[in-house]
């Protein structure tokens, strides 16, 4: 029946995109679900999850200030399509397991709580007290908990057609039990190492498996925080009896809070090596003291934070790839079990037809498979055939093949596809770049300069056609070729940019000096295709492109996280430190608080480095954490001895 | 024959200890071959190595001045007995196989030219001319070249004494074939990741390794370099057109060079956030430029760069220990082939009597092994089983066992053990090791206090001498017993330099100083024993004293790249930057360099960090490597502009 082949198809595609949903199996449900999957609300929900996190811009402290009705009316939009989407979910699964899963009672509790502080707060604007908007710091756990996402990114990469060899002598898929081969044809360096290679792209697992690794990073945090204090009781004892001073005259080494907080930093080599000075300076026996601190507390304890972290992601990884592989094969056996004849004596399996519908449901573009009948260990391997699409559009022959074959078989017509395709194509496109590169850094108010740019333009865009001639379209826009995207959209961008300034410059309009950044940006982006070119570089930059999703997973972590803390930051800091542009005005000096007169902070005019909006917080978060100079940004004054717990305390030495 | 017997023995002892030397097999070979690998001429060979580095405090520029000829007279010592050593390693092996070894050409190298240097400085210094010491550069290769080592150090780690019942079901090893049992038993987690952590201890094989990774990491250096141009150029056409200036008023970011210097600069996070702040305050724009800038070329550079070295490691540690199980197994065979009967019709096999012999020969005091002849398979694995000599000595029955069983199996003396062996021992101790660290937080002027001193040494001798009445001596003191050895150490040593101190004083004498350093120090790190007691703190330890020979290894490769970087940068900076002390010379304010007036360098009181001697010079090379903020340490000109080759340059750049 319809139902029966809808609930197989369903079964595939889960296990095909391993998703992980136990859903209710009737008719009802199976057609819920299917719209639950479908592309569009997904996006959609993503949407307003981003949008939802965007208003931060908007909110006081705002860096565009709008109405707080304005933004607590988007906010309610968003709020409404998420209920939406929870909605849908419980009506999809069974009722004791949407409220047994951590995940659903957590939406709903952030839904009612966000509700509840914009009654609050909105009651309080109207009888004019200030309320502060404390449920902003829920919003990221929304991304970490309603987005679905592939769980894991299962790397079917296939490097892009600049080297079409690679898969010239492969032919349709015609049986699964031939799928191990031909991937070992097509790119075995490749597909040898897809169990090393799997990642999470999944946010909640991410956080599960640094939630897992925390005890064992809290051992090793406690072992270094007792060698901190033994090395501390050793320099009160060793350094501070002997009445030694700092640089400013003041007693050294006499306090042990004070060593204990001067040795942290030195960790972070933030204060090396001014910190020693004053003991070096003394006797060369205590270079030995700090250089072994240096050695044991830097190197080794930083060395083994970061082996029981990985370890316990590597551990956590290998966990949940064994169950994800094993809820693949049980949902195919599923969809076989749906499917399957049952004739008396013989196995059961699924006939031609039946394969043939379940494929097409799933998938419509796939190569067609030849077989008469399924058995159930065929079967299984389906989702993994399902995947290797590359493969399958690559055997097509290219359009013009078809529109007129005679045409495209001419002689000339073969000739310019052998040359776009010989080495020496890429070495001269290789040259052009450098020649351009040469142009960009010379000065561009020379015309002939500014004319070339005309010409490069052209060059380029003549070589995305030339190989859209030779090679067929669709595998030359397949999913995995970053090359070919990235110069298509590069050159297309920079020819709309330039055609939009020079007819503006024509028109006599004012030049926007937006445009021409973009221009420029456009410009220099172009010359790094040139990597592609050498062998070495190819390889190191697949690499990275590779583990991309893994990247952008710890992004999505790291935003969750800076958005808090920018949420924090800025209801306790906001205004503290202002920023004054250009004007003249004499707090300026000072970032328009007096307690930072005369530091090092206002001296440097890192005034700009503050929480008084959701961009400067971000900035001065990645400042943070990429920079170990804590003690010059955080605004305390220069014997900067109390930053141990940054943010918490910061609250109260400024202002408290 | 004895001689056979002797060429077998030196087979098997070959194959325990991991040396590959092609001997010859001549008998007077083999006897010259014996002494060569006695312990007493390797340990002497590492005494002139060490003495011959050593060298360097007292040559001019001389931390402990002494006269030239005094130095040179060592000197030609060192060199003679590496010339005695190399000339008996060429009596020990074929001579075609000598000189087509590049280390023993290396050796005679270094040692000539050693020997021309000194004559020119020699003679250079007997005619009035100052002379340079430039082969005293070639000395750390000795260190490379010289020393034998064991290639790898396989990990046969027990963990020490206070936990025996995890030895304590052991019994006498009888059969090469039990050895993969009885490990089993003894220790499975430490004998199952035997493979992952075998570790280089052989200088030579690291320089090795390192030397094959050079051409991949050079290539994602290039890349980097590429992404470092492509940046500047991007900064330079998209900031340097915007007239910026920076906090002095110096035009920001308009010279291609010096923008691309400040983004190298960047990569180490040294010069941030000061770099990004002009263009951070003209507008919020600019902050995704030097973010996205340190995202890609410090987070993700630094990691592939990490990722290169270690993959090659790893490839190349994997195919050393490859080749050294194949050169292990090879020896064995000829060890057998030299002892074999050869018997018609049966199986080759050494007898019961050639067996004993050849075991007695190679380590006197391991186990006797029951069985009346050995099979080939089962002779191979002798050389593993001589190496599991911690589980034969722990079988042992305790010494006072055989001397009074009586008394040692009475009651009060099994009670005893078992209060000893009990949980609640270590817990007194732990509680006792805190109440002493609060005492050491305490003033050491109240006399209690100074007493008390005395109460803890006797309770921690105490405890060692009942762990010494309980488990078996050779056996708390073996080879991997660290705790045991470290907790004897330190307590003896406090005692000794305590008893020395209190004689001193009592007798009225000055109280040195030095010695009540000594004595706190060893006061503090006795503390460190408490460590041991947690079981999560003992496995990160255990695991840190396991990777110690690979990380000595590095140590000693360090200690080689540094001493080169010492002996260059003293002979062309010393005496360029003065420490004057505790003087009130004028000079002490600009470090004795009239280029250094008014410079950070001078202003931080930096002067101490120079190349006047090689102590110095080693503590400044660890500052440069430990600390990111080479611009303060290196004595140029605020704008620091051109430290980029920083030692070659800096002559230059100072004084030429
Ligand atoms: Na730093």
């Amino acid at each position: 029946t319809k139902e029966d082949f809808d609930l197989a198809a369903i079964y595939v595609s889960d296990a095909q995109y391993n998703r992980n949903i136990y859903f209710d199996t009737s008719p009802e449900a199976v057609r819920l679900y299917l719209r639950y999957n479908h592309w569009l609300p997904q996006v959609l929900l993503y949407f307003f999850i981003l949008l939802d996190l965007s208003l931060a811009v908007f909110e006081d402290p705002a860096v565009i200030p709008l109405p707080s009705w304005a933004t607590m009316l988007v906010e309610l939009l968003c709020l409404l399509v998420f209920t939406i989407r929870i909605v849908h979910y419980a009506k999809v699964i069974p009722r004791e397991k949407f409220w047994k899963d951590a995940k659903n009672i957590c939406i709903i509790v952030i839904i009612v709580l966000t509700l509840v502080d914009m009654i609050i707060y909105g009651s309080l604007k109207a009888s004019d007290y200030d309320g502060v908007r404390w449920s902003r710091v829920l919003r990221p756990l929304l991304l970490v908990n309603v987005t679905e996402g592939r769980q894991l990114s299962h790397v079917s990469q296939v490097s892009h057609l600049s080297h079409p060899s690679q898969l010239s002598h492969l032919s349709q898929v015609s049986h699964p039990s031939q799928l191990s081969h031909v991937s070992h044809l097509s790119h075995p360096s490749q597909l040898s190492h897809i169990s090393h290679l799997d990642t999470f792209t999944d946010l909640r697992r991410a956080f599960r498996s640094i939630r897992n690794a925390l005890p064992q990073i809290f051992y090793v945090f406690l072992l270094f925080m007792f060698s901190l204090l033994i090395f501390s009781l050793m320099a009160l004892k060793l350094i501070g009896k002997r009445g030694l001073t700092t640089i400013n005259g003041s007693p050294y080494f006499t306090n042990y809070l004070e060593i204990i907080f001067d040795l942290y930093v030195l960790v972070t080599t933030a204060n090396s090596p001014d910190i020693m000075m004053p003991a070096y300076n003394a006797s060369y026996f205590f270079a030995i003291f700090f250089i072994l601190y240096i050695l044991i507390n830097n190197y080794i304890f930083m060395s083994v934070f970061l082996a029981v972290v990985y370890n316990n992601y590597k551990y956590h990884l290998k966990e949940e790839v064994r169950q994800l592989v094993r809820a693949k094969r049980h949902k195919m056996v599923r969809a076989f079990a749906v499917l399957q004849d049952q004739r008396e004596g013989r196995e059961p399996a699924v006939n031609q037809a039946n394969w043939n519908q379940l494929v097409r449901l799933v998938q419509p573009d796939a190569a067609t498979l030849t077989e008469s009948c399924w058995s159930k260990v065929a079967f299984v391997q389906l989702a993994d055939l399902l995947n290797i699409e590359v493969i399958t559009l690559k055997s097509r022959p290219h359009p013009l093949q078809s529109l007129c074959p005679n045409l495209y078989q001419s002689a000339p017509s073969r000739l310019l596809c052998k040359l776009v395709q010989h080495r020496a194509f890429v070495i001269v496109y290789d040259l052009i770049i450098l020649v351009n590169a040469v142009f960009i850094g010379l000065d561009e108010k020379n015309t002939l300069i500014a004319n070339s740019e005309w010409a490069f333009l052209s060059l380029y865009l003549l070589e995305i056609l030339l190989k859209l001639y030779v090679f067929e379209p669709r595998a030359f826009f397949s999913k995995h070729s970053f090359w070919n995207w990235f110069d298509t959209i590069i050159v297309i961008s920079a020819l709309i940019a330039t055609i939009v300034n020079s007819s503006m410059t024509s028109a006599g309009i004012y030049t926007n000096r937006q445009i021409l950044d973009i221009i420029l940006i456009l410009r220099v982006l172009r010359l790094i295709r040139v990597v592609d070119s050498i062998k070495r570089f190819r390889t190191i930059i697949n690499t990275l492109i590779r583990i991309g999703p893994a990247i952008l997973t710890f992004g999505q972590l790291i935003l969750v996280v800076y958005y808090v803390f920018a949420m924090v930051g800025m209801e306790l800091f906001k205004n503290k430190v202002k920023f004054y542009g250009n004007s003249s005005d004499p707090a300026k000096a000072y970032c328009g608080n007096v307690l930072l007169k005369g530091t090092d902070f206002a001296q440097l005019n890192y005034c700009k480095n503050n929480f008084n909006n959701v961009v400067s917080s971000f900035i001065l978060l990645v400042e943070l954490t990429v920079v170990n100079q804590w003690h010059d940004i955080l605004p305390l004054n220069a014997s900067h001895r109390n930053i141990f717990v940054a943010f918490v305390l910061e609250a109260f030495f400024v202002e408290y």
